[in-house]
C-alpha cells in the first residue's frame, strides 16, 4: 500500500526547490537546480526534471506523488495556471502549470508563492486554528496571503493579498508597479540597502561601520549584510530595521482596518532580523489600529516553517479540493 | 398560514426607521422615530417601539415576523450583540440587542449599518451574484463591508471593512479615530465642506455662488449643500467632487491590492452626485490598480437600494443561519 501525496516545487529568482511534502507538512526529499533564465521551456524543462527526480524517491519511502503544486514570486490567475506577471521569471503568461503537468504526468498547480507561504502557516506552522490569518512576507518586495475560514482568498482574478502594493504615501517613492508610494517602498528589505546607500552617498559618518563590511562598496549595501550587522548590534542597522518595522506596523494597521485577522504571520528574508523588526513593528501596529481600546491587537509573529513555507504550502494546496462556493455566491440569493 | 419576515432597523444619528422587510428586500410598511441622545436605555425603548408597531402591520399581510435586525454606525461586536464604538450614538457598550429581544419577543441581531448595506446589495441590489463584494458608504465618514462567497466578512473581532481608517497620508489630516491621515478625511462627505470653508476663510472668489447658496454662512457649506451645488453646475462643487472621487479611486486601489474583488458599489449621501464622483473615482482606481494591464478593472457603481439598504440587509441577515465555518477553520486540519 502507497499513501498519495504531493511535491511542492518553488520556482525563485535564483533556485527551483522541489521536496516531498508528506501530509504532516515534513519534507521528506529534495532536489535543487538553478532556475533557467532564458525562456520558460527551460524553466518547464527544469521544474520537471526536479519533480521527476523526486518520484522515485517518494515511492522507495512507500509514497505516491499524485499532484504537483509550484509556488512562484508573481501574480497568478485565478485558474491556477499561469503566472500573469513576474518581473523576476521567464514566465510571464506561459501555461506553466498544464505544460509541467503533461511533463510529469500528474495534476499541476501554481501559486502565488506567498498565497502558498500563508497556507503552509495556516496548515502546519505559526498560524494553525487560525480563523483568520494574513501572511506578509517582506523580501526585496512584499508579498502576502490570507486564508479565512480555511480558504486561501485569492480574489476574482487571483491577485488578493497584494499589500505591498497599497499606496501609502501619495506621491510618495517610485515604485517597480508605476505607482508611487507603495508601502513596498517604506517596509521591504530592498529599503534597508536604499536607505544605507543613500546615507553612504551622503558621506554620512553613521554608515561607516556598515561600509566597511560591505567591502567598501556602497553597492554591497544589501538587506541581508545589514541584517547580520544588525544581529551583531551596528546601530545604524538596528535602527534602519526599527523603521521598516514602524512602517510596517502601521501597514499591517491599515490591513487590520479592512480585514481584522486574528493574526499576522511575517516571513521573508528580512523577517530573520526576528525581534528587531517586530518588536518596532508591534508598537507602531498597537498606536494605529482601529478600535485600539476595543480589540486585542492581533498577534504579530515570525512564520515557523522557514524558506520552505512557499514548497510545502505549494503541495499541499495541489492535494485540496476545489474550493467549495459559500452558500449563496452561485445561485445568487 | 403566514409567512415568516424579519423587521429591520436602521438606528441613524437623527432617527430610528424601521420596515417590515419582505423576502424579496421590499420594505412594505415602515415606522420612524427621532433618535432618543439620553441614553441607551431610550433608544432600545425608541427601537422597540417601532418593531412593535410594526408587528400588527406585518401580520395584517399575511407575514409574521420571526426576527429583528438592527443597523448601526458604529463598531459592533463579533457576536452581534453590541455596539462597541459609536460616537454619534448613546448606545456604546450596551447590550442592545438582547435587551430589544426581550421587549419584542424575537431573536435580535445588531449589524454594522455598511455590512448590512453590503449584504442588502449583494442580496437585493447592484451586487447580486458578486462572488466578492465591496460596499463603501461615504457619509459624514466612510463606512465599508465585504461579502464574500456570500457571507458578510466581520473579521475576528467584528471590526472588519473599516477601509476609512486605512491610513493614507502619513501625518496628515488627523481624524476622530485617533490617527492622522486615514482615508476618512480624503474621501468623505465632511471632506466637501472642509474644504469649501477654507476656501470660504481664504476669501477664495471660486467659492462665493456657494456661500450665497448657504446664505453667506461659511459653517452651512455642507456636503449636501454642495451636492446640489454640483448638480446644479457650480464649478467649484464640481471640482471638491472630483478631489473626493480622485482620493476614492486611490482608496479603491488599495483596497483592490489587498482584496481584489470582483465589484464596489458606493452609497451613502455623497453617492448622490453619481457620476461627478464616480467618474474621477474610475479614472484614478484604473491609473493606480495595480496589474492593470493583466485584469479588468472592477465595476465602480451606485447602490441600487437608497437609503434603505442598511435596514433592508439588516433584516435579512436575522433570517440567515449562522454562518459555517469553511473547511479546517475549527477542526484545524
Amino acid at each position: 500500500m502507497t499513501s498519495p501525496v504531493a511535491i511542492g516545487v518553488d520556482i525563485g529568482g535564483t533556485k527551483v526547490a522541489a521536496g516531498v511534502v508528506d501530509p504532516k507538512g515534513s519534507v521528506l526529499a529534495t532536489a535543487r537546480r538553478l532556475t533557467p533564465a532564458e525562456d520558460w521551456q527551460a524553466v518547464r524543462q527544469t521544474v520537471a526534471e526536479a519533480v521527476l527526480e523526486l518520484v522515485p524517491q517518494a515511492r522507495s519511502r512507500g509514497l505516491e506523488p499524485v499532484a504537483v503544486g509550484i509556488g512562484a514570486a508573481g501574480l497568478v490567475d485565478a485558474g491556477r495556471s499561469r503566472v500573469v506577471f513576474a518581473p523576476h521569471l521567464a514566465l510571464q503568461g506561459e501555461p506553466i502549470a498544464g505544460a509541467v503537468s503533461l511533463d510529469v504526468g500528474m495534476p499541476v498547480v501554481i501559486e502565488n508563492d506567498a498565497n502558498a507561504a500563508a497556507w503552509a502557516e495556516y496548515r502546519f506552522g505559526a498560524g494553525q486554528r487560525q480563523a483568520r490569518l494574513v501572511c506578509v512576507t517582506l523580501g526585496t518586495g512584499i508579498g502576502g496571503g490570507m486564508v479565512n475560514d480555511g480558504e486561501v482568498q485569492r480574489g476574482q482574478w487571483g491577485m488578493a493579498g497584494e499589500f505591498g502594493h497599497m499606496v501609502f504615501v501619495p506621491d510618495g517613492h517610485p515604485c517597480e508597479c508605476g505607482n508611487r508610494g507603495c508601502l513596498e517602498q517604506y517596509a521591504s528589505g530592498n529599503v534597508l540597502g536604499r536607505r544605507a546607500r543613500e546615507l553612504a552617498a551622503a558621506g554620512a559618518p553613521e554608515v561607516v561601520p556598515l561600509l566597511e563590511r560591505a567591502g567598501g562598496d556602497p553597492a554591497a549595501l544589501l538587506g541581508p549584510l545589514i541584517t547580520v550587522a544588525a544581529q551583531d548590534g551596528d546601530q545604524l542597522a538596528i535602527e534602519l530595521f526599527g523603521q521598516v518595522g514602524h512602517w510596517l506596523g502601521i501597514g499591517l494597521a491599515n490591513i487590520a482596518a479592512a480585514l481584522d485577522p486574528g493574526m499576522f504571520v511575517i516571513g521573508g528574508g528580512v523577517s530573520d532580523a526576528g525581534e528587531l523588526l517586530l518588536g518596532p513593528a508591534r508598537r507602531s501596529f498597537a498606536q494605529c489600529l482601529l478600535g485600539r481600546s476595543l480589540r486585542p491587537p492581533a498577534e504579530i509573529t515570525r512564520v515557523a516553517l522557514g524558506p520552505a513555507a512557499g514548497l510545502i504550502g505549494a503541495a499541499d494546496l495541489a492535494l485540496q479540493p476545489p474550493a467549495q462556493p459559500g452558500r449563496g455566491a452561485e445561485d445568487g440569493r
